[in-house]
């Protein structure tokens, strides 16, 4: 049994646990929401300590609170951003709709680590006040969306986008290392015209740079903040001053271009800039899908798929037959693309369903849009780090494949004629032979008047390296 | 620095923590699939318990596994099964899509596990070896699929249904209890023609009936299983009984009613049935959404609201305002609601990308369907006991109401006709008065010819509980 | 200037073309929702053409609408149904979202309709009137849903399961036919054990059958009507009698078990059957969309792909280049399965969406609905008819895969143990030959005694056609 | 019997009706794709009439096309443009994947109606081909993509921005007109602290100014095009300054800041763009159905719901009962925003889907994505009309609401005290009282010693007007 105190809410007493910092409504929550594994994340909780440093902060600098408290709640503050007290936060995503009980939860542990720090008697409310201190000047209607934009934000700039660069990056590399490595083309997965494997690694880089100038794109409207709305956005009881100096204050902290919400009735009862924001993760998980499946199906075989490159071994494919490399770094990351989409839906569907001055799906947004950037961010440097930055063509397979093709048969049109050219490409269809043998066997005249076409001239004819750019060969 | 020792596979030696069961493979994927923080749901890992000890008992049924082995192979699976050795299984749902390094990290725990009881050598693959005994006659291919549909159909069996129909029970006493309560109906949001309160509720019982009945529909595809079918679905290397032998094992153990799957290639390539299943999932979501929105609204107010029902208060709502009850308990209902759909979306893109012999998106898969069924769980249990359970009618809103509304003027067309009716309605309407003020006031003579209007009369002609059921007043 | 007639309804006159038998509900309603192009579905007006002439038999049965009318009314509903009068349904789908004008629509113009053939005045309401006499005992709110589950169960039995049937019968007969082609099998893309072209295709047949189950066991819940339950579920207004009997009625007319809802508060307020029924042709999405995109890897090529098997040309690939045959029926099948989970998803939010005694988004969720099913059928039958029908073994190439595949090494260990097997097929990896090359080359000693390994023995002894079935080669 | 004539592609002949423009290919494609209603958009077809034209231009300007030639060929391009040949494009979305079949359809009626201009005969391909003259430096896999981009760029510049401005200055017309309008406020559906009814529309136009933002930061995307890149986005067979070129002549017809796409190869196989695009146009359909919902709400009753604001009474409600307007155009507009959600879920998945050098999901994509553009634009428009301008408060319940609420008491503590201010609420709440009532009855003490609190003091101190802005009382 383990020791526990007496905290108290306006319902009345309640026991805690002796060694948590939280106090009667986090312990209220744990009971009536005993609802899944999914705990608030860690970057909202950090957002919280941000944000009540910065309110607490702000309402120094307004006069509102005392130098001493300012300096209690700032130092358990930080301790909340450093993420010491991470075992303090138990609660779930699935409580109130509006995140009241997180707000109130680090309300709780930043008072009762401050009362800790200046030596008074935990759950006392003295010298630091739950409310009264740690939640001046605000409401969690008010804080929750603060937070959900500072985490987001956060975790979009700091930790999202440097490890998708990372992996354009390598991706962008093996498109230079790759860039004379003439291959056939295919569209439809059938054989078209040849490009280099360099400029389909360059594809990747294009469409990743696409998603990633998205994310971008929508970045401004995660900068807005919602805190000085208060509880229904007309910022009662908030200092005239609070809404834009606290995001000045947020923005010093984070080094981040927060500013307040230009309208705060919007910014409590809807969220589009996090779904605007989640569509962008979308947008950047279709190409990175798209690139994790082109490099499965490349790497296909060894015998019997398509093989033009290879790919890092990391786990054993089969106790006995070399070469069976299976693809998981793109299994993984195809999964997660699959699940930032399930996500996207939930997080669109919860941001419709606002009423009057508040949303209350906010949790279940945040929740995902974290997912989603945790888990993109973790795939793609596994990817880069176990697959991509070990990809090598399989320069046999590669010229096999070109010199096996009939596309090729576009280029002999000029010199031949169309007529004698589609009549080689056909037998050699027929008889599963190479252009080459057919054209050298059929020995069609040449236009130019030169002779006919031998397998010397097939060879200066025939060279899909100089089919690879604009212009009609 | 914990101490290590040394464990191999096919790629060679790896170091892994002394006081873990798992071997190199888990080891590997540890290090390739730093991904997230989703873990391997512990259903999953229960029913791969169930499965290995299934396998083991079949393969000693056909005098393929020796009596001894399969003794410690029994035990070490049952220690899986009761859930002691889950600090064992660390691995996460973004790995190989085919779930191979957990079908793997059994394999080695039951392995380890079984070779300490025997007191042997851990990592020495004796006298228990994770693939020649432990994984006998399977292949990941066959296993995971197996273990997501027994882990589904015993989550939904075991937890889903009784919680849910425990929710449904309550609603449906309240129905009970509310039989003669007749208030105003609502369509569009406007004032309808009236019903009981018991009427409206047990509209949400039935819905909720229908996902029930949906989701048992869905289970016999659940109760099909890819065991047997190997590494492409012949069957190679396993005896010619044991897709069906190992099937009827896992339903005795597991007292549910699984079968070996028709076809294996099914099996192992599609997931229709989990589709098919977070399909009726999402019609019971749809269900508990609309119940937790209705119970919301009718509880609104408890001054400028709808006010018709009371709900518990579970947490401090306002510190000065009584009555002030925020409704979490709907809140909580619906972000899962929300969530399940979702969830949903991303099983049904993941189900669709199978090739060939193989379906690759199976943890996404099943990752996605115990979550929405976990929610739902504990959900339901949650508003039963913390909302449900405690709602009351507020008689006198709901009288309020309904003598106050225009809806009951159709109950006086039989007896001073369509127009005059109609003119009391309009005269009500206009003044902001009641039917009653201004029918005694116009006071229209009665069809029958028995005199005029009057108060009396009006309280015999408009009975809304008259107009509750079938038959035209 | 096309001619018009007046038309009047509760809120005034309104003019309407006097080509067209519909009145003043239709007229606003083409006013005030010009939204998009999507019409209401044919399958839905016919359905209330059914509805329409069930209740007014069901009324005469009951004493409440005399022959004569019924007369009139019968032979105007039977033009609705057989689609005669398909112009006289102008409205979207984006109207009210109860359907109500689209139920208004039906009754005007079978009320016009029958004065027409009575001889009366269009507009006049006499003899037959649209509310008094076809919408007797009906409320838009309970004929709406009535006319989704009609439409819906009639698509679904009369259209789509059959022409899903006739695709899995040609597949059938496609596994049948190819049941002796052993060819590679591929898991994560990989080469891997062998299986006949039969069992592939037997894959794909089982998994539709999984579909087709799952569709025929969420026809119970579509075959519940809410008729009967008029404006809020009570069924005010309407005989006691009415709800089963007309019910019965409509199942006389469509062959059909339909049976009254056991609520109709739930059937009023809530879509499960449908959700569940949509969540359903997901399941079958998903098994079309792997089927259709095996066809297109297996036929990829003609010689840089898999090119395992041939389909249809049915249009122009290349102008030059022979054997480029685009897999544009798979394309088509593909972009239908994306299509059914978008419309799925709009399904199951949407029915979410329902407040007090009515869900208002009942439009939106039957042409998802019905969209998902119209091209379901639509695509199975283009696909069977210009794809599937025409599919033919490339078995040249299947014998070379299946021959230059390095996993058959697996079937040498019995005979010359697991090393010497490894050897050989690291040694055919590396130099890029075949297993049989290197196994004659390196000649091993059989274990059995009797010589080493030769061309003759190898072939003996690798024999693909015995590794397709359970059991160990 | 229509009349036909023969056109021959390299399949052969076919037989086409005589009085369309279009040639074989079409006639193939109506053959094998018979697949539901979903035609190619009017949209696309007028984006590929401004392609060929703007490809006709820059050819001929770099010297590849003789002038007569694009005299034709512009001239029979402007009337596809201008919309009068559009009974000439009779295919379906659900066609080839990269819309080569649509891409054909333009050539062939350019071409035919080109020849029919020339006083040729159509079908002889003399004296403008479809393929060399009308196709020229393009391919089906550059020209789509490009229509693509164009057709989805138009549509949101033209159409739905200006509809969507439109709806939001209505919106804002009402907030400046509300202003002064103080009401209670509801989170989580509960009476909180008052706002006024011009700051809850201010919600709502800054909602949807984030939607309208979201989306002109999604238009960059859309600026850039395919064209130039050919079958494989190497530009084989088009000039070197065709991309630059052609790019910058359909900026020049469309006023519309075209470019051409910094990488072809990711233009052809990726869609990130449209996919961003649409996750802008869900963020905006979040903000529409909440303001849709929160207008049906405010407008529910007449007596038994919230009933602060009337709106425009568009179709009977009740023959009898005044006051039922139903709210048809939040439902349509819900509906549509519905709809929306469900469109870009189909959207993501098919952008993902992409293989090698090409997405051929292309159909799919800009239907879903035009589709979506389409109803937000006249749902918006309806809204506007039909309901937004016609919005009303009703001060009489807005006052009753406000005056009876509870939330009031807020405004109390500093004059009387916390406690006195709770007891106050308390005993109102308990007989269901007014503030203000029991505020008298109970004449407590007034803080500054200047005697108790009286009715008189009660209207002093309680002015919710003072509540609206930040400060605190």
């Amino acid at each position: 049994m383990a020791a526990t105190r007496i905290e108290t809410d306006t319902m009345g007493k309640i026991e805690v646990p002796t060694d948590r910092y939280y106090g009667a409504q986090t312990a209220r929550s744990l009971i009536h929401f005993a609802i899944g594994d999914d705990t608030m994340p860690r970057a909202v909780i950090r957002a919280f300590g941000t944000l009540k440093k910065a309110a607490a902060m702000t309402n120094a600098g307004l006069g509102l609170l005392p130098k001493e408290k300012l300096a209690l709640v700032e130092k358990a503050a930080d301790e909340v951003i450093a993420g010491t007290l991470d075992g303090h936060f138990p609660l779930r995503i699935w409580q109130t709709g509006s995140g009241t009980q997180t707000n109130m939860n680090v309300n709780e542990v930043i008072s009762n680590r401050a009362i800790e720090m200046a030596g008074g008697e935990m759950g006392s409310k003295k010298p630091i006040h739950p409310n009264d201190d740690v939640n001046m000047s605000q409401s969690s209607n008010d804080t929750f969306p603060t937070a959900m934009h500072i985490a987001a934000a956060e975790e979009v700039v700091h930790r999202l986008i440097p490890s998708v660069k990372e992996l354009r990056e390598t991706l962008h590399k093996k498109a230079e290392q790759f860039k004379d490595v003439v291959k056939i083309g295919r569209t439809h997965l059938m054989d078209a015209v040849p490009l280099t494997l360099g400029q389909e690694f360059s594809g990747y880089v294009a469409q990743i740079d696409n998603g990633i100038k998205a994310i971008e794109q929508s970045l401004p409207g995660l900068s807005e903040l919602a805190l000085g709305g208060t509880a229904v956005g007309t910022g009662l009881n908030a200092h005239p001053e609070f809404a834009v100096r606290v995001a000045k204050q947020i923005a010093d902290l984070t080094k981040l271009p927060f500013v307040t919400a230009p309208n705060k009735f919007a910014a409590l009862a809807g969220h589009e800039a996090l779904v605007f924001a989640s569509g962008a993760l979308k947008a950047l998980a279709t190409a990175l899908m798209k690139m994790a499946n082109d490099v499965r199906w490349l790497a296909s075989g060894p015998r019997c798929g398509l093989g033009e490159i290879t790919i890092p071994e990391n786990e054993p494919g089969s106790s006995i037959m070399p070469g069976k490399v299976n693809p998981t770094q793109s299994e993984a990351m195809t999964m997660v693309c699959v699940q930032v989409m399930g996500n996207d839906a939930a997080i669109g569907f919860a941001a419709s369903q606002g009423n009057f001055e508040l949303n209350v799906f906010k949790p279940v947004i945040i929740h995902n849009f974290l997912h989603s950037v945790r888990l993109i961010t973790d795939a793609c440097h596994m990817f880069t780090e176990h697959c991509a930055s070990g990809i090598e063509p399989n320069k046999k397979q590669i010229a096999a494949h070109l010199s096996n093709s009939l596309m090729l048969v576009t280029a002999m049109n000029r010199h031949i004629g169309y007529d004698a050219a589609a009549k080689i490409a056909k037998t050699a269809h027929h008889n599963g032979t190479t252009l080459r043998d057919e054209a050298v066997k059929l020995a069609p005249p040449l236009k130019d008047g030169s002779g006919v076409l031998t397998a010397e001239k097939f060879d200066q004819i025939v060279r899909p390296e100089k089919m690879v750019g604009p212009g009609t060969d």
